[in-house]
């Protein structure tokens, strides 16, 4: 690579203390940003050193004295209680048994007294409140039907910021719990904004205020047992913004009350797995026109100071979704994503805002989050951070964004030579990259793909956190796959698709299991919906269905785009059904068992589709003809190059011949992205060892040896 | 075994041409009766060698010439088309297109066309009959929306009786195809009473008539396709009763009328593995009713001739259900069942008639019903016997019956001495077990079980079919497993349990899949349900959940006894809810894993179970404290020797100390009754190999060492 690339678009963590390492890897990463970090300072020495200077807010945390003489400012939620078994006709219910009380403390309050509720979890109906009686952390319900299990549902105070308990938790950090404020509370929320001020009076060497990121954080509750600590963890959940406060306001502005059990939804909440009732619809928009009016507010009060405002989106970043309706009138200067995932990246790239930022993994911690030691002993931090380049470079290949950018404690990076080289590599590629874009868009299959679920566009990209999250809904995979795809993505709801918003695309896709968001659940009732992705089909348009794809009970099939996929799952109506023999073909598309499921109910519907896999008689992935157009099943997908190269393949069904396979490697191991502008051709080895490739160009057969993992410009 | 063992109770199979065969083998094995067979007549030298005769009558087939005039007399059914998605605002549908036509013919008489339903099955609504029209063996459906998928629903008149069907493909006979009368139609129903009349007359040494069975076969549907041959097949399904004669009384008698879809259900018909509709329910009353009356008359001219009926629980055997509220009205004299497995052998055993028989497998024919060699090339009866007798022996051990014998042709046995000295072996057997019976019944232990499922004791020990059509439900295994155990057994209907039925219980078993019959489906969604069950476990019963016991939608568990399991399922809502870890210990059960599932949905609720198994981290096998009683959960139950040893074990669990395994074999391949009034211990090893196995005795330890599947009497 090219001296030139050297320089820019990079953000370094700076450590006081370690002055002479922090500007000797600003040079040779060749950082113009230096920032701190949660847990580390910056010197005046680095300060000065003329690098623009992002600074790290937690705008809620950190003021703990305020949350002590104003606990009902703190932050809250309500929880549910464990169910009790009546033996006789009064139960006790100890309300807390089960959460970690570090993390909760009961609201007595009136008006969080008010909110409690206590359920006949076997009848499903609440218990009248002249039934039952709270005290000393207890409820104690009379009248009960001997048999019948009891819950109650109750508001608490959050009194250990989520993010603080991870880190206190993970690196064994004694200092003082950090509480969190909630914005809502008048007087809190006239005091972060005075807070904000000064602080921006009180460092005028800061270029950028790097928000970590707004108010409220992602649900993540625990439970006192070890065995049990992670109770319950959703990364968009709206459980961590309630209060009686917000309640009150929503009931004005949306007419209706909620309750307790909105939110406790029989102790399952609300995830975001799981599709929404119309309740939580609202509430999600009070929230997020709460949430983008507050940082609006905040944004202005740094502007006033001539700072720029950027983003951090994770940890505490419930209702400012970045492809919400309202994310853009915040007016952020910067989005930053930190990012394991190719997925991740395009998040981040698409995302109306100026400027888009990618902390990379692995964080300067000595471990990572799930727990295997990055820089300590046994780690392997360079390994760690190609291991995620592998996934972001062939994103950043179909979409590029601004910068890049690490956290973290600097003088971690001490011992790990590698990794200090990787880093560079990976900062001279990036930069490379961001310049091939800046000259024109890569070449693009002419396929336009539609992901359809639930949430459409309020949830591009991502379900909720990170892949290792959410690895279970064969969506994340896909979306993964799709990442670094030579085709053009957008993510539909299930209404936009009835409203006609099929007529531009060539490809729509449904992945998920029955009932969840992703898959659409009692979306798929609407025969609207069905008429519109059939005809879709039926007119040329080619359907994926992945895992349980449409699914839903109450109709002939569970699947209801049987008629197009040729493929349905019995859930137990159909077992005597005969199956139609089943034996697997080769086909139009490389298939890859692996990727795929081995779920024994699925069978073919009326023996007409192509089964390109099967396993235990079961179809597992089948092209299957409706009029114009084709229906493709998959039992599940797990990414993998050799399951990205069969999706490709799936696509390029619906691509017209001429366009078929030009720069596209013979392997799955290597991706490619062509820059007609710069007449660039780029190739990433995506394997660990050399790999040769055959490439399909304009004036003929390019072949190609890449070392393990290089990354190949070759001018054309 | 001593020779007075050798002679009665025995049924052959005689065959005209065979005269020294049938008479050598019915001295041989000790036949008191010999009977004819579907496809062989005994001639006058069998018949007039001093033996009883039995007379194989299928009543309602053989009377082509009858059919052929009377066409509306032959049986009929509903049949569900194809679904057909409208591209245009018209769509046609060809009725039988993928249905064996050797099989149905439409029905296009008046009544018929009046009962046909074309139904929008994305909408799940019937088009209004304004908007098509029958012509021709299809249905022109007009005002279609595009994209929608539309069905027929209609009536056929069914033109090869499904056995001889079967036979016919089974043995590649060639002659002509018999059809089915409905005796429902006044003609038909005075035809066949003649003809039984006549044919009494003409078989004057016929001593029991073996009706084979009554009117309505199984439901056993083919396809066109070979490779869709199997359509469906149910053998406790109704639909094969149903003709507009039917229909008519049934409105007439239950006050409202029942339309094509109440039989075609979206295409899935009515199967026995599903919770019935009321119409469904009220339904089969109607045709047990019916059959009951008709059975009573022709089982009353038989008498009247001095002859006895025995009725074969086999075929055409809808609607008399054993356990049935009118079977006994019936008056038949003997209940003859074939048998492969020790359920089948207890449904005979337990049913209210005078004479039980079983009729051993295999049947003397070249191919058995799985297709594969019996009598022929690569087949070994002898082998193929035992198997059977395995799993009969050991039921026959916990109860009798009156009778065994074999069916078939006889001359198919030549060839084959290893089976001749094996049924001799086993006739012999079960003579000494029968007079065992007949001095009183085996030694029981203090273990009162219920099985608790949607039909009761009407679907006692069977689920419909034999074991291998049903065996993915594991309550098959279940009842495979109780049959030959030193419990008492008995089937409850969830009514039942809700109106007290378990205080005379100490273990109740609910095993099945989410939603079907034999788990309960929405029985569970009743309190009171829920309430009895938990009670009876708070007061010291135990509950066995298997599979997906007590499982249903929209309450805070799926499994509605969780807080008796201490286990349930995620169906998707809890997917964010972080898992008890969960490591299994040693209990006081030996746990056979491979009898288990590995749903990897499982989680604890409480963690408070004792995880006996686990497997991915999920609990596979737990046992759960509630007040005095336990909840035992498996994730599935695969009957085997050691499966079957660990049921018995957690049983063991809830009998007092002072009856633990007194004369309990100390292996799972070992099994024993002991037979107080004769003071005879039997040890049957249902191990191919020798086993030695010591027994606690009341006079102490008992050794023993077993040949392979050695039935060994130990008087004590």
């Amino acid at each position: 690579m090219e001296e030139k690339y050297t320089q820019g678009d990079f953000t370094l963590p700076g450590e006081a203390g370690y002055e002479e390492l922090t500007l000797r890897l600003a040079r040779r990463w060749g950082a113009d940003v230096i920032r701190d970090s949660d847990g580390t300072k910056l010197s005046p020495e680095i300060v000065e050193a003329g690098y623009k200077i992002y600074s790290t807010i937690c705008i809620i945390r950190q003021h703990n004295a305020f949350a002590q003489a104003h606990p009902d400012a703190q932050q809250q939620t309500f929880l549910g209680s464990r169910p009790v078994v009546a033996a006789e006709e009064t139960v006790e219910i100890p309300l807390l048994a089960g959460y970690f009380t570090e993390q909760f403390v009961l609201n007595e309050t009136p008006e969080a007294l008010a909110l409690m509720q206590v359920w006949d979890r076997t009848a499903n109906v609440e218990v009248p409140r002249e039934n039952w009686r709270y005290a000393q952390g207890s409820v104690k319900v009379t009248g009960c039907v001997p048999g019948r299990s009891y819950t109650a549902n109750f508001l608490c105070y959050r009194v250990w910021e989520e993010i603080n308990m991870y880190n206190h938790t993970t690196n064994n950090w004694q200092s003082e719990h950090l509480r969190q404020l909630d914005p809502r509370h008048p007087e809190a929320w006239a005091y972060l904004q005075d807070w904000l001020e000064r602080w921006c009076v009180e460092n005028p060497d800061t270029n950028v205020v790097r928000l970590t990121s707004l108010f409220y954080n992602f649900v993540w509750i625990w439970g006192e047992d070890v065995r049990h600590r992670n109770f319950f963890t959703d990364w968009a959940s709206y459980d961590f913004t309630v209060s009686p406060a917000a309640l009150a306001a929503f009931e004005k502005q949306y007419g209706y009350a909620l309750t307790a059990e909105d939110f406790v939804n029989q102790g399952k909440h609300q995830v975001t797995h799981m599709p929404p009732t119309q309740a939580k619809r609202d509430y999600m928009d009070f929230i997020q026109a709460f949430v983008a009016e507050k940082a609006r507010a905040l944004v202005e009060i740094i502007h006033r100071h001539g700072k720029q405002a950027y983003v951090f989106y994770d940890d505490s970043w419930v209702g400012m979704e970045p492809y919400g309706e309202r994310f853009r009138s915040i007016g952020f200067d910067g989005l930053i994503k930190c990012v394991f995932s190719g997925f991740e990246c395009r998040l981040c790239a698409g995302a109306q805002v100026p400027v888009h930022e990618l902390r990379f993994h692995p964080y300067l911690f000595p471990v990572g989050l799930g727990g295997l030691p990055t820089f300590a002993p046994g780690g392997d931090p360079a390994r760690d951070a190609l291991s995620y380049w592998k996934h972001v470079r062939r994103a950043l290949l179909r979409q590029s964004v601004d910068r890049i950018g690490l956290g973290g404690y600097l003088h971690l990076t001490q011992g790990y030579p590698d990794f200090v080289d990787t880093i560079e590599n990976m900062a001279r590629e990036f930069r490379r990259i961001k310049e091939l874009h800046a000259h024109g868009g890569p070449l693009c299959l002419p396929c336009k793909v539609a992901v359809a679920h639930t949430w459409g566009k309020l949830r591009s990209w991502t379900l909720s956190g990170h892949f290792h999250e959410t690895d279970k809904h064969p969506l994340i995979h896909i979306n993964e796959a799709l990442s670094g795809l030579p085709v053009e993505v957008r993510f539909l709801s299930f209404e936009e698709v009835e409203q006609g918003a099929l007529a531009d695309v060539d490809v729509l896709i449904n992945a998920g299991w029955a009932g969840d968001a992703w898959s659409g659940g009692d979306a798929w009732k609407s025969p609207r919906l069905v008429e519109a992705v059939t005809r879709f089909v039926v007119e040329g348009g080619m359907f994926i269905g992945v895992g349980e794809p449409s699914a839903t009970e109450g109709y002939d099939s569970f699947f209801r785009m049987a008629p197009a996929l040729g493929v349905d799952k019995d859930t137990g109506a159909r077992i005597c059904h005969g199956r139609w023999a089943c034996e697997a073909v080769s086909g139009p598309v490389t298939v890859y068992p692996d990727a795929l499921g081995d779920d024994p109910r699925l069978m073919l519907t009326d023996g007409a589709a192509q089964v390109l896999c099967e396993k235990g008689g079961a179809p597992q992935m089948t092209l299957h003809a409706l009029g114009k157009g084709l229906g493709v099943y998959m039992s599940d997908f797990r990414v993998s190059p050799q399951s990205t190269r069969m999706l490709l393949e799936l696509l390029l069904l619906r691509c017209p011949d001429a366009a078929r396979r030009l720069y596209l490697s013979d392997t799955p191991w290597v991706e490619t992205a062509y820059f007609p502008a710069d007449r660039m051709l780029v190739a990433a080895n995506q394997a660990d060892e050399t790999v040769t490739t055959v490439l399909r160009g304009e004036q003929g057969d390019i072949s190609l040896t890449l070392a393990p993992m290089e990354t190949r410009m070759l001018p054309l």
